[in-house]
């Protein structure tokens, strides 16, 4: 059953937000990818939001650039945890607009923001918010910690020698 | 009848919006002047937008502060032209984020933005619209820029002795 | 008749500037298309600004970059909404330097300014200008945003397959 | 049982972080408040941090300012989910090295950052986090979020009158 | 004879832009001290850089703050040397828009900027500027530079006692 | 006779300094071009500045990047006005470090800056403070000045045809 | 035998600054504290810089703010480690003028940079680098390290009551 | 034996951080050079730090991007200066994360930071705390100190002729 939805207001994102797609496969969550825009399609955005709930959605990932109003209009409609990813889009002021506007929410609305472009990082906090009462992806997301710091943990043996 | 919307996502904005009104006041032009959040009220917000054409509005003036999306989010509802004033509200970072949330909207859905916390510009910016097929509004913004041009000219008169 | 007026700097923010024009031939605005310089050829722009009423304009759209005054000069002159694009040009500070130039105008002479770059909005401002007294031009406005949902729609449909 | 552990790197940041508390009261979620220094207890911190799983903890919110470490690092410990509170402490650079330190986390480790000072939405989001399996708390952030709507509603109404 | 033009947009800047004043009656240099805004009075502003040369100016101080034209236009018109003072007013974003849109000037239209309120070294730079050709005031101003150094040497013998 | 100094920190400045040395033959004023890098060679720097009045020297234009302490420290040491070039060196933050840390001199030590990379407009500051007493430059100057508006007019006429 | 000299540019910098001498003392570590203006003594400054080997001083703080050049001209000069404080003075930029013009320097010359204002920092540092040959003063650093991490520990433990 | 420990949070920073080694290797200073996580492996990054004085080490640089918490957490264990380079890596938002989450440390633990990249800056600065009790090496960082010099002249005087 789909738990995650992925959302980005331009499919001019999908490089960048199919990395938290990528990651939630690799963790073998299910997830939907889809195109919703605040801006374009505030009608399908409102119903998305307002539906996702029903439709057995646990977390969304919400990704989008510029003007960036997609992480929090969907926050604002869902009591769901939505996970905001600032995109470096191409009209976008070096990206503190997108981080600016998706980070910066009023009391009462909050969207879990990570750094600009993480969607990979988006997918591993959705992966840790549905783990806390999973035991199985507790423990993915423990060797999938392992294995980076093993991962590092070589580097540096080989650079030391 | 009231040709222009004024609204805020907070009555703490209202001694910054409280401008706009005075403004239009002067030039003799019917307001509203309303309480809209795009965060904790979408569907208020989204009804505002939507029925803003039918009501007879003809301009809509929207101040925002921190991750400011009320003007974008009505501007994606609306075919009026949307007026975006930035408020430097107190959590913001220092107005920038206000700034770059209501500047920086994608193509297809325009924000006409002015300068942080300018209410006031945001009502003469009304008024400049909607005397463009009203004589009698356009000769009240010619006369109000000569009198500004009057007062500075006069202030100068007196410095210059 | 010519009823917006798009003026820029220098011929090298045609490329961006001429977002602005193709968007109002497809509304079927008439326009005009100007080399207008505040700090090279400040008595044409002084010109510019003082004739655009009795030569018939209804809006101007003034693109300029780096410290750019072009759109905030032709405001105080003349009593048309002036529209603001801020052009990210070579020697700019990543635009920031364009936006607030342009944005951050004084009480009494407002500049609606749009995103770094983004002529086009600018065009679809206008456009939304001139559609209050136009219930055509407000029909293919109306149009025009369905016709972006519709896009952003069909993506959506073909990604959730 | 307590399942947010609310951490800060010093009792300055108590009078910001307390905000999380009073959320997590209202919510009826039982809580710790910690001070948990990155720079100045790491060896606590590192215990902290790879304990709140066995200790029963579900979330951690963290609170810092300036340099701050503290989500980011408790982040590379345990596997829970981490929310980070930038703090606009007195020796900040307005709060930008405090909301980049946290956001900014590289692939694989992500922070759930919310707005400057935002401690109260760092609460909210720790609650819808464990409301995704708590229908009663999921139906108490409804409630949250339709008391926050009428509560705006009522404020327009009055102004609107 | 007056020989400098100290200009401003508003008589708001005064407390500031009387600092170069002060330290022109210093160095004895006749000036004016005009209120000339580019925004309200273009055509004063138009009128006064015009005939600047001719009315036996050789130097000009202009400061504003927020979206800063003044120096800029002056700069457009005359060919006098023009100093520019960037003044941190009241709806200036940090000084940020006052700096970049008095220094960013295109190439042809140079302003001799100094920093965020320096009107003092911009009477200074002034000063420095006459002193090419007046033996006199070269030597004021050597003086002035060793009062300066004698001063900070005279705090240090104390501090070090 | 050598009336203006260029100098820079290091010759990888050479191609944007050029533009100050190629404007300064087109106004047939006589400089010299010079390395001259206050960090590395602190006492050449030193002794520059210190002789450049019995050098004959008139003005001195200085660029440099990053922590740009040459145009600075040279106007610590000599009466001479100091034109400062800011330049975007590999190792600069986006130039924001080298506009700065010319601009921001303290009280008592002015630098005209001009732009960001505007060793152009460096040239022609230089040619407008020597012009203050040359009537021939003035005259230079002007006819620039007007040449400047002619090749803007003449595109503007092509592009309104 | 005074082993670190502290200098500033300006008395008005002391309170600041004193936070370095109060920690040196607490380590028992001789310094003075000396008036240096890099701007306005660039003669003392070069003098100051030259001798301070042969004076005996094995490390140098050294704290200015706005376009501060201090810490950078006196690493030109000597070859000691050179630790810089950037002073958030009255007339900077928010303090990122002091931070990037201390912490940019080009290659070949480095300052160690603290943090804004963070003159016990430089104290602090200047210990660590003595230490280096000091077993009693790494010692005590040692202690000064537990004894942060003993109050931290004690504050925890009451709030965790 | 070794003294400089260069640790550096992931290899992809190797290109910048050798720049560290190759001046080390050219003043004849032993160091090794590591990768060492902060968020990857910070029980490695602990024991690393906690054993580098008993190892002998008497300077660590430490390289890391974006959320750069390497050499502020190494700095909180330690007694021994730490040099922190900023790196401005590819998911850095223009280095500023990097720069500010290095520099902007809590009182009590300093990071001697040097400029975004300056890899080869850290190995002098450490260079030049290790001559401190070397006389053999304050020798070699004059001579390094002359050399530059020696080149500016150089090149100073082929481009004066």
């Amino acid at each position: 059953m789909v738990k995650v939805g992925i959302i980005m207001g331009s499919d001019s994102d999908l490089p960048i937000m199919q990395e938290a797609a990528d990651i939630l496969n690799q963790f073998q969550i299910e997830y939907e990818i889809r195109i919703v825009s605040a801006h374009r399609t505030p009608h399908h955005m409102v119903n998305y939001a307002s539906t996702a709930i029903e439709r057995g959605l646990k977390v969304i990932i919400a990704g989008a650039g510029g003007a960036a109003h997609l992480p929090g209009m969907v926050a604002s409609i869902t009591t769901l945890p939505v996970i905001g990813v600032p995109v470096k889009s191409s009209n976008s002021v070096d990206g503190w607009d997108s981080i600016l506007s998706i980070l910066q929410m009023p009391n009462g609305v909050p969207v879990a923001t990570v750094a600009l472009n993480a969607a990979k990082n988006a997918g591993i906090l959705a992966a840790s918010i549905l783990a806390i009462e999973d035991p199985r992806l507790s423990q993915e997301l423990s060797l999938y910690k392992k294995q980076m710091e093993a991962n590092v943990l070589e580097k540096d043996k080989k650079m030391n020698q």
